[in-house]
């Protein structure tokens, strides 16, 4: 597999502009932590955020939405079925949907759940090194939620889930590594209290959902510059050394940028 | 219909002292991506929220309250099953609740939780112009979460929704119309930005329930007042063009209101 | 009971800088209000969160978890099941777990589940006046979940409730006062915006299980340490009147200390 192309800053531009003007419905079945933050910040960069979880109402909702997030950090039994539902019919009306597999690796019960919603087709997973890691069935050294991975152990285990399932694998940390397995990017800059907040990564995933519901002739491009625009927004706010202070002004960026 | 007279900031004043100074307690039954943002709005106008969910709790807690609130936005099966036991309760020990039908005319299982909740007598019923046509029984532009539609088209859903369930209808976008169908006040002012961040109409109708928690006697000045607040802290919070900044901005003015 | 000893600001500092260096994973079972605030709250002292809450999976990660949280504000059935499992299992596997009885006082299904929880050995209950006299099975007189009493009428409930379930209570409000029944800690400082946002409380008593989770040897002054934190918090956030902008202040604070 060739390096990673480095993508630019003002690669982004082009696919924020689109994004600010297309207003993209996003369907979010995410966890119960950062529901707010994930809103705020799709709002931010020109989305509609959506959250719907009934299982009467998240398939039919998925299908008139223009992309769709699941995010199985808190999942349980009734969000798991609304998950399986929203996917199914994403899939099917051909709208794209990002999963965020949330700590994958340490639970059984998700990673089941994980594995059932593969079967419906992501057209992108967005996750940590050791979630990377944990889907394509390497062990990681997570405890938590946080990656305790380097990235670039993670790359060939991204190439690969790219493979098998047909999709795009954003995977993120101090560098991030977009992969389709046969082609890469690589995301420069962010700040380290991305990491030291709840919700930057979870947020992301909904990001590259609203791009992906932008654009279907560079998904590669347009997962990047979600990306991009994270780090852009991390790096902006990395005056503040505060942490509350760094959320507010990470938020300001992603509604600046573009 | 006579024209809706302008409400004045001024005239909010007395409302909001008397609210700072009565402190209700506004029970909340309302949708996952708004609970901290509600709580902190209902907080900083002077009222005490609390989030009871539990069908154990619900009609219990509801009759103790001084007011109460149902947002129907990430509504599911548990939840609708306590919004309708609270509501019931609250309108059996003449406790003012208030509606916030999030979405209704996308998706028919939430239409039919709104029609089971309107037979339980809302004081009010709070919603931007789609909700309000959607309710009405008209057709609206709407494909999310956001109105598509001006609030003057809805001006007859309003008064007829009004005089059809014998509450007052407040809809809210860029002027604010307030009717019992009979009266009507408008509220002006605010800012584009209140659209841009997730949660100012869902936390001004938790306000619109404090409100009403307080005043018997003119709850139509009442529920205008609610609105004014909001004007007022989006006018004073549009200094700051990114929305994390913007968003805590409008906190600090519904604090320092009044 | 000889009087509480007075807390020294500098005292906390030890505990907060093996915090940071030890980063405790805490498994959170919490209202549905306050997740975000009191996941970047642990992010912010250096402890890492994890809201797990399906009952396929709470008692699992309590076991690998340094330490938890259960928290009943918004407690029903399902949750009320999951903090059964995860405190059951934290208990067994020595893993200290913090109870934080919201509104325990004023209805019965919140105060049977605390019984329930109460079985299972926590190493520290967090809660205000109202609730601790509710805990003690004494009359409060709360009629929300903000506490209606002052916390020096519940010194005794709390060194009742520290020896009858051999743990530490930390009973908060303007000056906090932490006992094991034997010997007992004052912390003060504080502000009374801390009552004025929503999930300070809460917040602090993931902060708890956090610097218990690092702490076996002197718990008492791992509680008081988290206690002053919050307290200093408070303070250095004071110089903003608004809420949003003391609520930002707080969480810098939280993030700077030490």
């Amino acid at each position: 597999m060739p390096s990673p192309v480095p993508f630019q800053p003002a690669q982004a531009v082009p696919f924020i502009n689109a994004l600010r003007s297309r207003k993209p419905v996003v369907h979010c079945i995410t966890n119960d932590v950062v529901q707010a933050f994930t809103a705020n910040a799709l709002l931010a960069v020109g989305a509609v955020p959506a959250m719907i979880v009934a299982e009467e109402e998240a398939g039919e909702f998925a299908a008139m939405a223009d992309a769709m997030l699941a995010n199985i950090g808190t999942i349980h039994r009734n969000t798991a079925q609304s998950m399986l539902l929203a996917t199914a019919a994403a899939h099917k009306n051909q709208k794209p949907w990002v999963l965020d597999p949330v700590a994958v690796g340490l639970l059984a019960y998700r990673a089941g759940v994980a594995d059932q919603l593969l079967q419906n087709h992501p057209a992108a997973i967005r996750g940590n090194a050791s979630e990377i890691l944990a889907l394509a069935g390497q062990s990681s050294s997570a405890k938590g939620p946080d990656s305790l991975d380097e990235t670039s152990s993670a790359h060939d285990a991204a190439d690969e889930l790219a493979i098998r399932y047909q999709t795009i694998v954003a995977l993120t940390g101090e560098v991030d590594f977009i992969t389709n397995g046969r082609e890469s990017l690589s995301v420069h800059g962010g700040h380290v209290n991305l990491t030291r907040i709840t919700g930057a990564g979870c947020a992301l995933s909904g990001i590259v959902a609203a791009f992906l519901g932008c654009n279907n002739t560079d998904r590669l491009g347009a997962v990047a510059a979600a990306c991009q625009m994270m780090k852009t927004a991390g790096q902006d706010a990395s005056r503040h050394a505060g942490l509350g202070s760094f959320a507010v002004a990470l938020m300001d960026s992603l509604s600046l940028q573009g």
